[in-house]
Order: structure tokens, then C-alpha cells, then sequence
């Protein structure tokens, strides 16, 4: 198949609520005489696009519950940090030594609900996950559409620890674009018997290539992929919702 | 960053026990007019491994055990498949719906502890996980060494299935030349603030780059990833087993 390439787009400066990604996107392309095209996938860490959206908050001016507090001292943890979480989180799935695992809104299991206090763009801030990441996606993307005259596929992207693996991987929550799952069911392997249950989650696979090139203490939170036209859909598509499983369907959780 | 580059190296014969997998990684190579330096990685489907290291069963050669065979009705599954499945794991952890989620030997939590029928060469046979995944990293890596003159960091991958997401991804199950796990505690993000946790599983994230270019129905196994300089190291390292989760520590799992 052809080679595919992973290339971090210049930095971006601090995003501020109201900004305009696509354009900051745009441009830093432009700065790498990179040329966005309709067969490319445009890989964006969250942060920036929450911060964009005004997904931030600030500690200060958060108040703790009684429940939030009492829980926050067992823990160790900053209490209006501890409330911000529990605000995102539809579950709190289990707590220990500090570490939080909750299932958000948006049905991802993760660390903290997804809130992050470190790039936040200031010591009394946290940002959370976009409220809607898959609409977030299909609005960086339509911006893209209208400034480069190309529709590139859109992930968001963040790091999730994982079940039985150590360390984290940067998995997609949201997209656009991009078939986010690739059904391999009912084709034939190399023997020409059929395969196995075999739906390979592209856009989990995306994410992770794209944040290889990707340095957590730079300001490079938009990477190009070139090379995967065949997973590129002129559709927006489901997004990073069809990557959700049922819980009564989930043998591995 | 330094931008990567992802590229399968052309179909390998199909692989026999006894077969010389570096040799016939290192012709692939040569075909396509790649020279494989220190810097680069090459990442390997498991399948051509376990063939070539002999990590193969014949069905007809397995006797399931009257316990096996009434699970295997249940399931709805070959028993001597399930056999084979069985002799695999260290613990079956979910069985449902004709889908078996084990712990390998090795530590590894998939489905059917990695046996899998599809690609396997014959109707007869099903593949076998490799018996010590990141020794076969090392003596693939040692293989290249000696005949290409450089010393590619080797990833030996799977497909497995994921909690809480649909569809599977691919990951390190041994590797050899690659820092698997990205340390940032104690560095400072790009506001001077420390990082929160943050170990990125780079083996894993290699792994899932190196799939976006393979077919499943290809004879592709072979992937050289360029420009990953900073995570290839002389030494061969710990290797996956530095990312399996002690089960105490697992909070995800």
C-alpha cells in the first residue's frame, strides 16, 4: 500500500476561547508550505480545540460540595480540581491513590473525566474534553473546507490510559471524515478463507501515529497524515461515536 | 518534529517453520530499494513470526478434553480450536457469545489468547502467539543486525480488542531497540508547569502507525518506520513485558 506520512505542524500560539482554530491550523500549514488536500487527515490534540470552545475553568472560582471536599482529602487531591471531574463525569468508575477513573458523558472511560490542568494556559486553570467532540471535529472541518478549499478528515485526539497495558495512547474523540472503523468482516485473508471478527479502529490508529511526531511540553497540537485517502470519506460520517461500546456488549470492561 | 514515515515493505513468501524471517525481511527491504539504518524501526505482524518459529498447531492433531469439548458446544466453537485456545491461556477471564477473552502466559489480556485460524497457512492450522514475543524481537533484531549492517529497533504486533472502544487496535506484544514506554514525569509542559502522569506507550503507538499501511489481506507483514531516532536505543531493553500491568496496579482493568 502507499507509505503514509506523520508531520507535526508548526506551533500553534496559546488558544483562547473565541479563537479560530482552523484558521491557526490553516496558517501553520501555510508556515510549512504544507498544502492541506482532500485526501489528507488533519490530527488535532483536544487541548486547543477546548480551549477554542471555552472548555476551561477555573479553580477559583469553583466551589466544592461537603462529599467533593471529604473524598478530595482522602485522596490527596485539589478539591475544586476533584469537583471540576466529578462535574464531567457521568460515573466514577474507581478511585485510588489519587487516580480517578471515570466514564465521561460522552461514554469514555478515562483518567480524570479528561481533566487536565497541565497545559491549561495558567496555573488556576483546568481544561476539560469538548462538550461534543464529534460536532467539534465537523466544525474544524467545515472551517478547513472554507480556507484551504480542501476537506482533509478531522480527528481530536487525547491520551487515555488503558486496561492491562501500562502507559497511555492517544486514542480519537472526536471526528470527521474519516471511516473510524475499517470492516474487514466477510473478506478473505492471504489463504482466501474468511476472516475472524476483524473491525480495526482507524481512527484509534490515526491518533496514535499522529502523536508520535508530537512533544507533550511543545505547541504542536496539529499533526497531517498524508497517504490514507482510501479511510478519508467525503461524509462527515458517525464520528468517534461508533467507537463507543454498548456496555452489554462489552466483554473486555 | 521530524516528520515519520511509514512503509510496508513488499509481500514476504508465505513464512514455513525453520524460515529465516530476518533474511526474508532483509529482501523485502532490498526490493524496494530501502536500506534500513539505525534509526529506523521495523515492525512485524506476529503471524510470519510464530510461523517461522514453528508456533503452529494442526487440529487434527489436538485431542480436546471432555471439559473442553462441553464448553466448545456451549460456544458454538470447533473444540479443538477452543483446545488450543485453552492451552494458551493462563486464565480465561469472559467467555460469551463464542467470544473467549483470556490472559496469555505472557500477561497479554485478548481474545482466544492469541490463536487465531485466519492467514495461517492451511485450513488446518491455527497460529500460536510466540512463546517469548520480545526474544523473538531480539533475535529478529540480531538477524538484521547481521545482514544489513545497521540496528533497526524491531516490534513483533497484534491486533487486540480494547475495553470500553469497539473494534481492535494494534499493539507491541515484544519488542527489542525501542524505549517502549516515553518517561514526562518531572519535565515541564509548554506553560513550565509539571506534567501530570504521562508515560506514552510508544511501542504501542509504533505498532498502530505501522498498521494504517497493511492490508489484512495482504502478504505485508513487514513496516519500516523512519524518523523515530529519539526512541531507538543500542541496547535491546526490557521489551514489552515492561508494559504489561502488574494486576494490583491495575486500575483500568
Amino acid at each position: 500500500m502507499t507509505p503514509i506520512s506523520v508531520t507535526a505542524l508548526p506551533g500553534l500560539p496559546e488558544v483562547r476561547p473565541g479563537d479560530d482554530l482552523a484558521a491557526l491550523i490553516a496558517e501553520a500549514a501555510e508556515r510549512l508550505a504544507v498544502r492541506l488536500g482532500d485526501d489528507d487527515i488533519v490530527a488535532v490534540a483536544h487541548k486547543v480545540v477546548s480551549k477554542a470552545e471555552g472548555q476551561v475553568r477555573r479553580l477559583s472560582q469553583i466551589s466544592p460540595t461537603a462529599a467533593t471536599s471529604a473524598l478530595a482529602a482522602a485522596h490527596g487531591k485539589d478539591p475544586r480540581h476533584l469537583q471540576a471531574v466529578l462535574d464531567e463525569a457521568a460515573e466514577v468508575l474507581r478511585a485510588d491513590r489519587g487516580r480517578i477513573i471515570c466514564r465521561t458523558r460522552h461514554g469514555f472511560v478515562c483518567a480524570n473525566a479528561g481533566v487536565d490542568a497541565s497545559n491549561a494556559g495558567g496555573d488556576d486553570l483546568v481544561v476539560l474534553l469538548p462538550k461534543d467532540p464529534d460536532a467539534s471535529a465537523r466544525a474544524l472541518r467545515a472551517g478547513l473546507v472554507r480556507l484551504v478549499g480542501a476537506r482533509p478528515a478531522v480527528v481530536i485526539t487525547d491520551s487515555f490510559g488503558r486496561a492491562w497495558r501500562m502507559g497511555q495512547a492517544e486514542v480519537a474523540i472526536g471526528c470527521a471524515g474519516l471511516a473510524v472503523l475499517d470492516d474487514w468482516r466477510g473478506r478473505r485473508d492471504g489463504d482466501g478463507r474468511s476472516l475472524a471478527a476483524t473491525h480495526i479502529a482507524i481512527a484509534d490508529e490515526v491518533a496514535s501515529a499522529a502523536d508520535l511526531v508530537r512533544g507533550k511540553d511543545s505547541r504542536e497540537p496539529a499533526v497531517r497524515i498524508g497517504g490514507l485517502r482510501r479511510h478519508v470519506t467525503v461524509e462527515d460520517g458517525p464520528g468517534v461515536a461508533a467507537l463507543v461500546r454498548r456496555r452489554e456488549d462489552d466483554l473486555f470492561g
